[in-house]
Parts: structure tokens; C-alpha cells; sequence
């Protein structure tokens, strides 16, 4: 068994996460371990809920983060929220809403799919009108769709949930960080997410928030929830002021966690999405001066996870292996519907960087035999696009 | 907000876990990230599970670590073989056996529990004649009882279940990586344990291990799983030849976990296993000499978890502020039944060290006023009283 000391390759990761970590974040997460009881955690704890406060743009109290990935937020959102019968609206563009679906119907939920094409999103009157007919008690959506590149606005979804007494649970995982979220603001019940997308954590936590509202309804509810380790009221008197001993949580995770969000407190809101905008939108000039094609329309797209659509007859397998083994450079292709069509490229976190940007276009145009994408995202930061506000 | 880099004070970690980690172990935690679906990580779960073959004594295809701390452990075996109606026999004489009994209470599975007293732990004759009496379909026992300090021996139970076509889930968080577990020498179908005791990672992952009629019973099972995070058949399609994603790995913990077990890998299991008795001994010999007694009978003691019985009028909280503020030393009380009754100090992992023992021994002693256990302890390491052979 030659097991020697792990020295992994140098990537360059974008693809849809994980990111780029910065080395503060390393840094931190190397800090010798407290225990999960410690008086010392308990302000770890506190400074992590304050600080997501800040990225969720939210006020609720209860605003912790999972210990898990992003999917154990997305399953202690269902869990704990969804029961047998409980009748839940999803819109569904995507694999985050099927994965979302497919966990309902484990708890025997009574499931309502507003189906689109993978990458579209839904006008205000699409969702308002699937929300009045169908009247559910949950109403979910993908706020950044990973699999696409495609960005759902919250307000219009959140005001019909609300009209009739539904709850609603944002997926958060691909825009925490890296464009607005604003909670309170969108009147999102439940928003959950990941770190080691645009926070710029290494993966293991899932941030997780909740209205008065949704708090209100996770007290009065009578039957146990399927899982004890997401278990939300026990997980709450944690984190809580009485401290009762839940499980242990992942100490150092949360010394990554608590940095990254420092970053992101230090860099201000404000500045770090317009970073994301101004590389995204210098991403897309590139792409568009290579004559390649964007998956999503022009005023739908994440700034976080772009989706190019690959040119007829380029096998995206093997250009992946190109970027990764001639440049270091992690990106990922398209599945489902989307498989061989597009190359999913990620600008979240601390990958979000101009020389990254330029890299890939450089690697992309030489694999292609096209040069002018490297001038024309150049173009876009000289004119330094995003002064234009944004959002 | 006075949010600066976070310094964590530096513990000692002699409570029931997270135990100390060694630099090492820190060290490659700490290297750049790559993907989870990056060709080389897949060769860090290839090794990771070779090694944690190792430590759990099995030759175990389906050995892999989940997403999660220990309780995720606990979860899964729960929720991946307990359903509504399935007959669950659990030896109850510790809190996880509660914790574990909850958990398929969710599920509405038929429970049937024998009761013990907290500390102590079943004779062969016991376990047989309860599990002849109920004819489970799931067994249930926890090896190393992280509540009370109690070593519970698999064979005896694992013969009985197997006689009646029970499967057996052992609980090893608090021995795997310090005591023999040898999952295939005992006929443990269904292992778990946790990464921050024993084994000296961080926490975060949750190793488990499945034996073929376990791999048999969850391959046939036609319902879904309530949880889709820790759902086996899903987890299993990743760690195997087709890689296919289920949910973004913490590789960061997977670093960590390769290094830790490198390093068990590296001491043997037999001289680690040596190691954890014989400071076991010291401090026991050292707790005696200044007159307190263990709560556990001498053959029934886990080596790396103690329960010495505090002396009349001691307070524990008072105590364990005086070890944590005068000498960074953790140490918890015991709860349920057993608080303000007992101490629960680790030695695990690479808080097995013959200098932690003789400090805690030394600062207890100061506290309460007794100083013979030093020297009582010195004498074991003097006779090296593990030369006598263990279990």
C-alpha cells in the first residue's frame, strides 16, 4: 500500500464549485481545534450567524449554516418543512428543482411542477398565475440554477407564495456571495446554501436562514421530522443560549467558514458583485467575440456560473481534458438535457478573477483556433463595464 | 462588528471528542483544493478507503466516509435499513443507543429495547437470550458507549443476530482507530464511526462500512430512502467505477481523514491499540492512588474513554472550568443519569499521550487536594504493563 503525503495538483478551479480558496481562508481552517462545547466555539458560532446575516441580507435570528454541504441545507429545508400531504409547488428548470422534487416525494408530499426548458426562468405573471391556481403550502425555487447558468428573480415568486399563506424555499447555493440574495428585502422564508461556491470556502457547511414566519411553523409542527441530524429544533437549541449538545459539529469548517464570510464583509457587498458582474460580463464579450453562443438570454444569466454553448462538432470531454491537463484549468460540461451542449465555467468566490477569466479564454481560443476573445473581454474591463450598477 | 482573524485559545482535548489532531494532519487539510469529481480525488477516496479497511478490520468493499460528523453515521445505517414496520432490537444501557432509538422511531420502525444500567454493558448470555426472544430484523449495540465509558463485545451478539437472520449495526465511534473493532472477526454487518476521536482528524466525516449481506439487503430494498444526502444507493454510484455525482464532498475532510489514517497506518494498529491501553492503565492507576473509583468495572472499560466518579461534594462544573481556564485542559461531565456524577476524559487518537495523562492526573490531584496519582501512574509506564498483551 504506497500511501505517501497527499500532494494534490495544482487546478485552477472553474468549474460550477468547488472554487478558489483564498490562502486566509486555508489559514484559518489550519488553527489548532476547540471543542464543539468550548465557550470560545460559541463566539465562532456567533460571529458565523452575524456575518451571514450580512451576505443573506436578512435580519433572522435563526441563520446558521449545516453541517453538511449544500445539499444537506436543501434537505433540511424539505425535511423539516414538507411532510406527508404537505402540497408543494416547484418550479422546475432545471436538475436543482428535480433533486428538490425527488426529495418531496420521499416524504410522500403532494408535488406541483411548473415545467420550463432547462435555462429559461419565469416572467412575474408565469409564476404569480402558478402560484394563484395551484395554492400549495410551499412554494420552491432555484435562485441560481448550477446546471444552467440561469437566474430566477425572487420578489414576484415570493409576494404570490405569500398571498396564500405559502412558505417559500430559495435555492441559494450558486448566488450566496456573489450577487444579491437580500432575504428580507425578496421575502424568502428558507434560503439555504454552500460554501464553496462564491463564499469562497473549501465544501461542509450548508448556510441556512429562516423567516419568523417559517420559525413559526417549524414550532407548531406535531409529527418528528424524518432525520435527527437535520432536525432543525434540535439543531436550533445548539446554536441557541442554552448550548444543549446536538452532534459535534465540524470545528474547523466553521474556522474556514467564519474567514471567508470576513472576506466578504471586508470587500463589502457592493464591491465583491460587481466583480462578479464586471468578470462575467467580460466572460461573455470574450465568448461572443469567439463567435460562440451563450446558453441563456442576456438579462437571465448568473454572474456566478455561465453556461457557453460548445460550436457543432466540439466534444466537450475531450476539451475539458485539454484545459485540465495543458492549463490545470477545472471546468465541468452540461448533463441532463444539457449534456455535450455547453460548458458550465464558474467565476464565483475567489475565482472570480481577471487573470482567470483571461486564461481560460486564451486556453478556449487556442483549442478552438479562435483568437479574439482574450481582446474583447480586455475591452470590457478597460471600459470597466460594471459602473453601470448593477442589478 | 469586531470581526478579526480568528486565534483559537490553545486546548488541551481530553474530553469524550474532539480529541488533538497532529500537525500533520493539519498540514495536508490545508493544501489547495481540487474538485470532487477531479480524476485525482477519486484517487483519495481509493485510498481512504483502503486504509479505513484497515482500521475496521474488514476487507469490506463498501467501506466509505459520509458527508457528515459522526451522527451522519448513525443516520445512515438508520435510515438506509430501518423502514416502517422493521423489527429493531437495541441494547439500551448508554445515551446513543437512545439517540439511535429515536432515530428509527422516526422511521416508524418497531423498537424493542433491553434496558441496563448506564456503565454497564451485556454478557454474552444476555444478548443471546434477548435477541432469541425478539427475533429482530435489525440488531443494534454500541461497541464503545461515549456516554458512559462501557466496552460492549460484538461476537456473542453478532453470532445470536445472524442465527435469527438479523443484521448488526455497531456503533464505533468512540473505539474505531484505539480498539479493535475487526468488523469481519465479530460479523458486524454495518459499521460507523466518526473521525475526531480515535482516528485524530478533525470532525466531519463519518466512516462506515457495509458487509455483503448489508450491501444484499440495501440493494433489494424496494422503498425509497426518507433521505436522499446520506442515501447509500446514491453515495454508492459515486464512490464507485461510474463516479457519478450525488453531492459535492468535503475534500478538504478527506485530506485530513488520508493523513490521519496514514499515520495509524504508519503506528500499526497493534502498537496504536498498545498505546491506548496502556495510558488507559496509568490513568487509571493514578485516579485509583488518589482514592476516586471508575465508574465502569475493571473488564468492561473502553481504553480511550474514562469515567472516573467524582468524590462526594465535587462539583463538575466547577471542576472543569478550574482544568479549562488554570490549564487549557477539556474535559467533560456526564449527563443524563451519570451528571455531576462522573468525568469523561479522552484519551484518543493523539490525546493518548503519556504527558497529558500525567497533567490532567497532576491538576486533579492540585484541585482536589490528593496527590498520590503522578506517581500511581508512573509506575505503569515504568512496567509497561501493555507488554502483558491486550484483548
Amino acid at each position: 500500500m504506497p500511501f505517501d503525503f497527499y500532494q494534490p495538483p495544482h487546478r485552477i478551479l472553474m468549474g460550477p464549485g468547488p472554487s478558489m480558496v483564498d490562502p486566509r481562508v486555508y489559514q484559518a481552517m489550519a488553527a489548532p481545534l476547540v471543542g464543539h462545547t468550548d465557550p470560545d466555539f460559541f463566539g465562532v458560532l456567533e460571529d458565523t450567524s452575524e456575518l451571514l446575516r450580512y451576505v443573506f441580507g436578512t435580519r433572522n435570528k435563526f441563520t446558521i449554516a449545516i453541517s453538511g454541504t449544500g445539499t444537506a441545507g436543501m434537505e433540511a429545508a424539505v425535511v423539516n418543512f414538507v411532510e406527508a400531504g404537505t402540497k408543494v409547488a416547484v418550479f422546475a428548470n432545471g436538475y436543482f428543482s428535480d433533486r428538490f422534487t425527488d426529495m418531496c416525494a420521499r416524504q410522500g408530499a403532494n408535488v406541483v411542477r411548473s415545467e420550463k426548458p432547462w435555462g429559461s426562468v419565469y416572467s412575474d405573471e408565469e409564476a404569480r398565475a402558478f402560484i394563484e391556481c395551484e395554492k400549495p403550502q410551499i412554494v420552491m425555487f432555484v435562485h441560481a440554477e448550477t446546471s444552467t447558468g440561469a437566474y430566477q428573480p425572487a420578489a414576484a415568486i415570493c409576494a404570490a407564495a405569500h398571498e396564500c399563506g405559502a412558505l417559500t424555499i430559495a435555492d441559494c447555493v450558486t448566488s450566496l456571495g456573489g450577487m444579491p440574495v437580500e432575504v428580507d428585502a425578496n421575502g424568502i422564508d428558507i434560503a439555504y446554501s454552500g460554501t464553496q461556491k462564491c463564499l469562497g470556502a473549501p465544501p461542509g457547511l450548508a448556510p441556512l436562514t429562516l423567516s419568523g414566519k417559517a420559525v413559526e411553523r417549524l414550532r407548531s409542527r406535531e409529527s418528528a421530522c424524518v432525520s435527527w441530524y437535520v432536525d432543525l429544533k434540535l439543531i436550533d437549541e445548539y446554536w441557541g443560549n442554552s448550548h444543549r449538545y446536538h452532534h459535534t459539529t465540524p470545528i474547523t469548517m466553521f474556522y474556514a467558514l467564519r474567514e471567508a464570510l470576513r472576506l466578504c464583509h471586508q470587500e463589502t457587498k457592493e464591491a465583491r458583485f460587481a466583480r462578479h458582474r464586471l468578470n462575467h460580463l467580460a466572460f461573455v464579450a470574450g465568448i461572443e467575440a469567439m463567435g460562440l453562443e451563450m446558453l441563456v438570454a442576456r438579462e437571465d444569466r448568473l454572474w456566478t456560473l455561465q453556461t457557453p454553448r460548445l460550436p457543432d462538432g466540439c466534444n466537450d470531454g475531450e476539451l475539458r481534458r485539454y484545459l485540465l491537463t495543458e492549463f490545470g484549468i477545472e471546468v465541468l460540461g452540461g448533463f441532463g438535457p444539457l449534456a455535450g451542449k455547453v460548458l458550465r465555467v464558474g467565476l464565483m468566490g475567489a475565482s472570480s478573477r481577471r487573470q482567470y477569466v483571461l486564461l481560460l479564454l486564451g486556453a478556449l481560443g487556442t483549442y478552438l483556433g479562435e483568437r479574439g476573445g482574450v481582446a474583447a473581454a480586455e475591452t470590457v474591463y478597460e471600459r470597466k463595464a460594471w459602473r453601470g450598477g448593477f442589478l
